[in-house]
């Protein structure tokens, strides 16, 4: 679906916005016009959000996770514990897991996933630094990556670089909490048996 | 869900995406964080393509679409039946009913559906010039309101401004296409019954 609007304008915002996270074509259009409908003050504040954000933010030199100066809010916190790392996709599952509040340790942001059918291979990832940072004093990387199947490929390569180095986890697999066994799909069903737990 | 980071242009990013139709908490913050990890062209792209929206585009001085001049390119066009106005919310709408090819009249876009509890009164809707236009040669009013509490009392009020002065239907009601009764709700399939038309 692509509207065949005369407007270039209009049609170079709403394929501006279709390149965002999670945004479609419909909904870049919807955003696309309610931006040019409604008064030019709100458009030209998202400008210079984006602008600012652009000009003042960076990534952090250790961990790559958004910062402002050289290294982010978690590197640069003398009380983290800096013997485990988490490793993660990118800044957004960062915030999540620090949203729980139940970690106090570093992260590590890989950039991306292993995906041969889009590009991404293991050298485009941050990889090599997270070998370097494992050798001073590290007890344990976390892998916090999604349980898809470029996640698992990753996980699995990552894993396979750090064995022998230090202990490497991964987040744990069953029933997500609040769900039902009857609405879980048959391979979390299998995962949550083997990784069952004496209560 | 708002992220305890400490990066007020972050923030200040996310906060504005948030206002976009469409779009929660969750995703302006992946949208935020997305920008803001990539490359700085992207985010200057988008901030451009938003600026060129606000300097280049207007409101269509007739029927109050998005227009790049004094005139949308509907009323611009002499080719369109000018007997007909199709009253719409919004210039989504216009766009979607557009796309179906099956409508050659002139529009009318309200910029809203009367709505109490957020301060929508008729006086802030564009009806008084619909009024006007209604009365040079416009044989037919169509009513493209949403099927929601808000449209319906908007399409009422329309109608009753109107009556008298020019013919006015609105949208069918029904089933919508590929869909099974069995999945239809009870307002839908009643109103489905009350439109039937021989076959």
């Amino acid at each position: 679906m692509s509207f065949k609007v005369p407007y270039s304008h209009l049609r170079r915002l709403a394929n501006q916005l279709k390149r965002l996270p999670g945004i479609g074509e419909r909904g870049a259009w919807r955003m696309a016009i309610d931006l040019a409908s409604s008064s030019p003050r709100r458009a030209r504040d998202l400008a210079k959000a984006l602008i600012a954000v652009t000009e003042k933010m960076a990534l952090c030199g250790k961990c790559h996770n958004l910062a402002e100066g050289e290294l982010c809010w978690i590197c640069a916190d003398p009380h983290r514990d800096n013997s485990r790392i988490c490793v993660v996709e990118d800044a957004l599952d960062l915030f999540f897991i620090e949203e729980t509040g139940a970690y106090k340790g570093l992260y590590h942001v890989l950039g991306g996933l292993i995906s041969p059918w889009e590009g991404v291979t293991p050298q485009s990832l941050n990889v090599r630094d997270l070998l370097e940072r494992v050798k001073v004093g590290v007890k344990e990387v976390i892998l916090a990556l999604p349980s898809t199947l470029e996640g698992e490929a990753t996980s699995q390569y990552v894993a396979r670089l750090l064995r022998g180095r230090v202990k490497v986890t991964r987040l744990g697999r069953g029933l997500p909490v609040g769900v039902e066994p009857e609405f879980t799909d048959p391979i979390t069903l299998r995962e949550s048996l083997r990784s069952r737990e004496e209560v």
